[in-house]
């Protein structure tokens, strides 16, 4: 693996996913494959699970890891070329860039949307220009569009509780919130289960709120929450602004709360939730505190995802 | 030890605090005891002090380490059962505390106090959901009433400059100051010096200005500066508002300042001050400079106390 | 070396570049230099390229390092000896300072000018109060007049591009900028290039934007850019406000502005720049993006600045 921008860069699923769960079974199986390498992350909006399960998992390889929480505020990058620099941006992204590839030999990002300019978030141009200009590998460490650690964590998660000896059914659901929430974990969680193959993956969600198609994969749409979680093994529960008309939040969807009267229509089914939760608005209390409620084992899996997708990236650095 | 939220949860003070001041003697005493356990540090209140002499205490002991400056206003947290969850609040206790129980085996925290819900301050609900729900020993690094890391780093102090032969005097004395600061240290040190026993321990304070008398354990007060000073072989000199009318400040108590004056009352008493200080508001320049200040001494013992009280909790689990 | 507060406090600056650019090709030949020290970082502005580049070079060194992002505006320090500290600023440099002094082996700090009040900040007060109570060696991380180890870093990437069998020409160039930008890297520069005395060196700048003398040691200035630039084999650009009417930025000199026609006036002059830059306002697209441009080396080259500076402090206190 060069990068990781989304799950197009892996090559193969099945073997990343064995790797993560390797290094849960077994944290410092591969302690010196990082040694004196240094890995810069670079926090363009704040964030404490993904930070520190992303240093951990470089502790565990041996690695060093430094952390630069720029924030669009306090750093304002340029990113437009040819810009005559006369406003508030104080740096360009083709300075920065090789600057960081300078210091260290792997670059994290997190970038964010504007969740207002809806054709440059889906460009991508932050991580991409990272990229162009850095000179190093790329780990996402979630984008405007995608979150693929998260999404390797979501599926190790569903991987350590498959029902036995059939094909699960996936329930992605669309859940109320009050803020404009980003589709980037809803959309990377459908391009994963697509990639992974193993199971029957369908998404539920509002009138207006369907997720650009280049995510889904072909995977089946609904507008009837009922429908999808009956017989579902696993529920993700998630809410995401409107694609369509961009950014716009739902204000009357009350009833798309999980509750324990959902969970019936399903087959006692596992549930997903990437975190942060407002409970009682997007999910009821009953579920967060269900003892099936799996929340907590995804942001614990963080780790290991990150650990998987370093060390793959260590590896293909050394072969090259 | 299981976790240290006060005093209360040291087993044997006596040996807590040579532990301590071994561990001033040989830093390196125990570098392997926390080999391969991670220590997370969560600041709702931005700390200096206490942040960096606890990760060289953690450093020393041979822990990594993990930072999350948080504030109050950047991650704010949910604490009430039920609550629905539309407000600003984005995530709930219950479901952040498991995720850092995921990622670490140990958990520091500092909290803060509102100043002005004195029930919901006195309650310490932020630490004891932390201890409720992540599953793991948890550490304060100063909470809204107690701070028990900066106690045993003054009662390190006061044994390392013990007069002989004798029984101490100790007053503790309240100073102005321009702005609420919480009654943490004063409860703390209280209630270290009364377990400690070694000492005749007397507290002065202006009228109004009491503390909360389960702290005192059967202290003397008195609203009498000069007889408190009268000598006395130890002076810790602290402002704290008002916890009666919760949170008020005196406006008018220039005169218990201390000053070169005050301290001819003493026994040629060593003075103390957990810092920072407004000088020449709460205490004089010539106190402050004085060599018989051991604020800087106070400061510098946070590491040991920090170091000796780390090892506890590690070897309370290793024994568990 | 006891500290690096300038230039001045340099015993031999040819051995330093040497070390420099010895630690390039070899970062790990004295990696336990620094075994069991501890370096504390204080940065009173943000800083990316500094703090990373020290702490990549710190660990090369085998220290530990500490952060403490302070920040103007989040820990306001008191300087004035004996204030009355009864406004906003809540710690003295005096109390602050040795117990700074207490955690750390070696303390780096970066302090920054007000750009109004010119007496203040050429007094470097900040620095020579860390100095004077903290009781540690000190090194500067940027402070309101000087930037060793940025003109260390200049200087060895001027070293790596000399020309063969002749004294090279080194102009810097006033740039335009639209905010009031201090004159420290321009002060530290001019002072470095003179301390080294291998070159022909001149400043140019227009009316009213003189550096202040003191760090000019005699070089050549003028008001006439194109004769600066005629035949110089390296090329500096950079902004600063006005020394003489303190503070101010010139309104109108887009003429100054790099561009690839005033590099025609150049003998193929390398091109320097401390970044962050303003494009197509201080320098033109087509010099930053040129292939002489040699901004990335110089923020690489920190690293290894940082590292022989650290070396010579760490052996300076093993011999004391």
């Amino acid at each position: 693996m060069k990068n990781l921008i989304s799950v197009h860069d892996v090559e193969n699923i099945h073997h990343l996913l064995e790797q993560a769960l390797m290094f849960k079974r077994e944290p410092l199986a591969e302690r010196s494959l990082g040694s004196g390498k240094k890995l810069g992350l670079l926090f363009m909006n704040p964030s404490l699970r993904t930070r520190v399960s992303t240093q951990i998992a470089a502790s565990n390889l041996g690695m060093e890891c430094y952390v630069l929480n720029v924030g669009a505020d306090n750093w304002p990058l340029e990113f437009r070329e040819g810009a005559i620099m006369d406003g508030s941006n104080v740096e360009h992204i083709r300075d920065a860039a090789p600057v960081m590839g300078g210091y260290f030999d792997l670059i994290g990002v997190r970038t964010f949307p504007s969740l207002r300019d809806r054709t440059l978030d889906y460009s991508e141009h932050v991580i991409h220009s990272l990229m162009k200009y850095g000179g190093r590998p790329v780990l996402s460490l979630e984008t405007a569009t995608v979150h693929p650690l998260q999404s390797l964590a979501d599926l190790m998660t569903i991987r350590e509780f498959l029902p036995e000896g059939r094909r699960p059914k996936i329930a992605m659901t669309w859940a109320p919130h009050v803020k404009p929430i980003a589709q980037c974990v809803a959309n990377s969680f459908s391009e994963w289960i697509c990639a992974w193959g193993q199971a029957d993956f369908v998404v539920a969600q509002p009138e207006g709120f369907e997720l650009n198609e280049s995510f889904l994969c072909g995977a089946r749409v609904t507008y009837d929450q009922k429908e999808a979680l009956e017989g579902a093994d696993f529920v993700y529960m998630k809410n995401w602004c409107s694609y369509r008309d961009y950014g716009r939040v739902h204000g009357s969807a009350h009833e798309w709360m999980m509750t324990l009267d959902h969970l019936k229509l399903t087959n006692q089914a596992k549930l997903l939730h990437s975190l942060p939760v407002r409970r009682n608005v997007e999910v009821s209390d009953e579920i967060m505190d269900h003892q099936d409620c799996l929340a907590k084992n995804q942001a614990a899996n963080k780790v290991w995802a990150a650990q998987a997708v370093l060390a793959e990236i260590l590896k293909g650095q050394i072969l090259a």
